[in-house]
């Protein structure tokens, strides 16, 4: 006779999990939650007084940043990651981020190191001010090596109709109010691990410049979360674009949300990115690629009326978390470049 | 200098694919779809006239039922089961399935591959009348094998507060309505693969038995989407209870939904599962292994009213997906458990 445990699939650790997960998913737990954990699917209501809710949704993973935390043996904070690669796109529009779920994949479900990641997620969950009300835990045997898993998110949002950020209204003249990434947030790491941890043959312990942490503490920074941002920004100003910065770099996605003969130019000399850019550089990575990979120290880019950029920025700082003025938006000629930098 | 591709991310693959999955994306679109692919976020408005919308979300993956895909080289349904699996489960509250998402992860990018695999999701959509909004495609390389890939799926539905199903109202002398599976669906496929395909060391060519067809064609049969006989079946009668038949089997899932104090007896007569359960059985899974893991040929299963029983059944017949009457509900003795199958 031959039982699923045989076939390399553990229902009771899977039992285990969910009863350790439960206080986590508690913890992100807001008004509009219905239900509880265990059913089919997870309930939510919308805020109250919506006239007419705009649901807008998002799904991110973590790429390969995954496997530096597999290495080093840090699972508590890519469940960050993995909230703010899809919370900050569903930020965009405008809306605020109302719930979450999550999918993790391994070849063999370890308890301990299932309910660190899901941490992260709750972590995030609360950061983004949003519940986490679904989770997928897959055991597949034979499609991940023994410490590995993957990792999916995905988001849901709601704006008023009339509210919706979709960047019609940008005009010369506007400026761009940026807010910092914590680092590479969770883009481009085949090649931030090729360049900065496998070509030099550099430990995960070891530290990577004069004034940084070691590698892992560098590559597992966890990524920002702009929700708190954004509600102060959208309290203060008319945000007529918001662009998360992610595979594409700035001048990918600041593109995106241009309407067509609107240019952005930026003057990089306005803020100060994390060291481990400059790590990038000095390891081979032409200026180029550079650009259009790694978000170059900003994390998320708004677009405002000239005459709320203050406004805004004071809002930010008052926050505790200072954006910068990055620059403007000009007329785009038929030759320019949508984003100058 | 370093470059992106070369540390195995190709960003044009990806480029190309999102050209090639447009028009399979614009054929999922629903009259509450608002913009289009290629923004950060996929915006969907509610159905008109709700007053309590109550929002109803499921995330799910396909299990190593992609391990059969990917040996078989057939890629075109593993996204029907991706969609079906998350959507069966938002439907079980009641809601109608508004909009879905995708996660395909890979280590190289194979534009054709993947074409097949989204060409299955959009599929899924359309059979469960939900817009595909988004997606994320996710090239790993060092995570997953040549020709490996793992799928992630997320959909969100709608339901009015006042009409949300949650087993409450379920009673003694109430009877469940089942609708058929049309196979393994997506659960239990590492022990399935195991004794069906691994152990006997049979090629996915071979017939599996007698009236079947090839073991792929049997072991890929696509996961049935219930969303136009649960659409049916509530316009026919008061729905008191949906359980959607996955990991944990019959007794696992329709035990979730029955309120305390009632049981459900069930005739496993009444209804005739495909060849395939009959084909586990013989390759030596145990009776308790096979109850408690697989769907025994009975996908969702609906708790009505016994009045409304044969008005449901006669609705399923009109829909050319017939149903069957698979038991009743009790009343549940402290010994007893809460499904007699």
């Amino acid at each position: 006779m031959v039982t699923y445990k045989e076939a390399g699939v553990d229902i009771e650790a899977g039992d285990a999990l969910v009863e350790r997960i439960r206080p986590l998913v508690a913890s992100t737990s807001i008004p509009e939650l219905l239900g509880d954990v265990g059913g089919f699917s997870g309930l939510v209501r919308l805020p109250e007084g919506m006239r007419d809710p705009v649901l807008v949704s998002g799904t991110d993973g973590v790429g390969t940043k995954l496997k530096v935390a597999q290495v080093a043996g840090r699972h508590d904070t890519v469940g960050i990651d993995l909230v703010a690669m899809a919370v900050n796109d569903v930020l965009t529009s405008g809306a605020r981020p109302l719930f979450f779920l999550d999918y993790f994949a391994c070849g063999r479900l370890d308890v301990d190191v299932a309910e660190k990641v899901i941490s992260g997620v709750a972590d995030g969950c609360r950061r983004a001010g949003c519940a986490l009300v679904g989770g997928e835990t897959a055991e597949m045997p034979g499609m991940y090596e023994p410490g590995e898993y993957d990792l999916a998110g995905f988001a849901v949002g709601v704006v008023e109709r009339s509210r919706i950020i979709d960047g019609r209204n940008v005009r010369p003249g506007d400026v761009v109010v940026a807010l910092p990434s914590s680092g590479l947030h969770s883009n481009g790491y085949s090649l931030a691990r090729k360049v900065l941890w496998e070509d030099p043959g550099r430990s995960l312990d070891d530290v990577l410049a004069a004034g940084t942490g070691t590698l892992a503490d560098v590559l597992l920074e966890p990524t920002r979360i702009y929700a708190s941002e954004v509600a102060a920004l959208q309290r203060t100003a008319r945000l007529k674009a918001i662009a998360h910065i992610t595979g594409g770099g700035i001048p990918g996605n600041l593109a995106r949300v241009l309407p067509a003969g609107a240019a952005a130019v930026l003057d990089a000399s306005s803020w100060e990115p994390p060291a481990v850019f400059a790590a990038l550089a000095d390891a081979g990575v032409a200026r180029e690629e550079m650009v259009g990979t790694f978000n170059l120290g900003m994390g998320l880019a708004v677009i405002v009326d000239e005459a709320d950029a203050h406004a805004c920025l004071d809002a930010l700082e008052r926050l505790g978390t200072p954006g910068f003025l990055a620059g403007r938006i000009t007329e785009r000629g038929d030759e320019e470049p949508a984003v100058r930098l």
